[in-house]
């Protein structure tokens, strides 16, 4: 991916990841995403949904009616974090404590979708982020649904990724310290799913028996 | 917590959630959150690691050296989002499907940490929000780690948050389809502790024995 200024990190060079394809694997895993924007002279930011098309990052819009209402014709100027913890990294000094972790930033001007084909294959596209297969396996939106709906577009030609991964460095004074050192492992896990109030006529759909996020 | 323009929701009102409580637990129990800040009058945001006292939110500068360059006498703006995913929420339709979630966003102004003192404690909890119990079990920063370090603080007079809780919300006309509709819960959990490549000499502590985020 192409370096510049935003890109350019100014700490922890040697953790940064410019192969399009670990962007990939970060938006693809992740299951929300931050989305920064500025409003009246100041920033904000949302948790929202996203998907990944190619090199197209589309945001749902549901809790960003800010943006939308602010977004013009040349683009919205927005900026996009995705994290994905791996790990607490404990080191014997404080200093020397980290974290495992994969994260991406995306920077660009981000586009309300308009186009009803291309917002209908966003939107299941993001349904199948959340729970891959799930658009084949549930009611598509109507046309007032999809009018009720909001969805952004935003290019990832200028990405960027940070990997920490691996145990502490403690410093060489340090390892005779009485302190445990290491790493505690974190994933994201599905419990068991709980059918509706209404009830469910159908079985358990095994997407749902074998979910994982990691890929 | 009073309500500014800035933290009246422009949609979902129903899910805001403004007691100071609720706002607290959703920040000790995440474990990162997303700083957002402006550069260059563009949006930035990155995530980082955070930890409250009482109504202050630091948050650690190692992933913000632009924040810190640009941290000014009175303060730079910022808005932070907190983000804990609890679940998945598989409605009949795709318009109905939705995420179980509690956030908080807090927007002001942060200050760089620069007394000595409240800098230690404010490195402390860092410590202690990520692992309880842990900075009473590790090498506390020596002077020139502590310069190395840039913490910030923010205020929580501004904060709000979001909760959406419960199974989904099917249209009546929608009960009928041949779709599962219910909740796949979600929670982040610890696996093993590894402990480091030079090995350690002391046994696990209890801290790391009973790992658990949700309080």
């Amino acid at each position: 991916m192409p370096i510049t200024t935003r890109t350019t990190p100014s700490r922890h060079a040697d953790r940064t990841r410019d192969e399009p394809e670990v962007v990939h694997q970060i938006l693809d895993e992740a299951l929300v995403c931050h989305l920064s924007f500025i409003v009246g002279g100041e920033p904000r930011v949302l948790p929202t949904l996203h998907a990944r098309d190619g090199d197209t990052l589309y945001l749902h819009g549901s809790t960003g009616s800010r943006p939308m209402l602010a977004a013009r014709p040349d683009g919205l100027p927005v900026c996009v974090a995705v994290t994905l913890l791996d790990g607490l990294v404990l080191a014997r000094s404080q200093f020397n404590h980290s974290v495992n972790y994969r994260s991406a930033v995306i920077h660009g001007r981000a586009r309300l979708v308009t186009d009803a084909t291309e917002k209908r294959r966003a939107l299941a596209a993001l349904v199948d982020h959340v729970v891959a297969g799930r658009s084949q396996d549930s009611r598509p939106p109507s046309d007032r649904e999809l009018a009720q709906t909001a969805v952004l577009a935003l290019s990832l030609a200028e990405a960027s990724t940070k990997v920490r991964a691996g145990g502490p460095v403690d410093q060489p004074e340090d390892l005779s310290l009485p302190h445990w050192s290491g790493v505690l492992p974190l994933r994201l896990v599905a419990g068991d799913p709980e059918s509706g109030a209404e009830g469910v006529a159908v079985p358990l759909p095994p997407y749902l028996r074998t979910y994982r996020r990691q890929r």
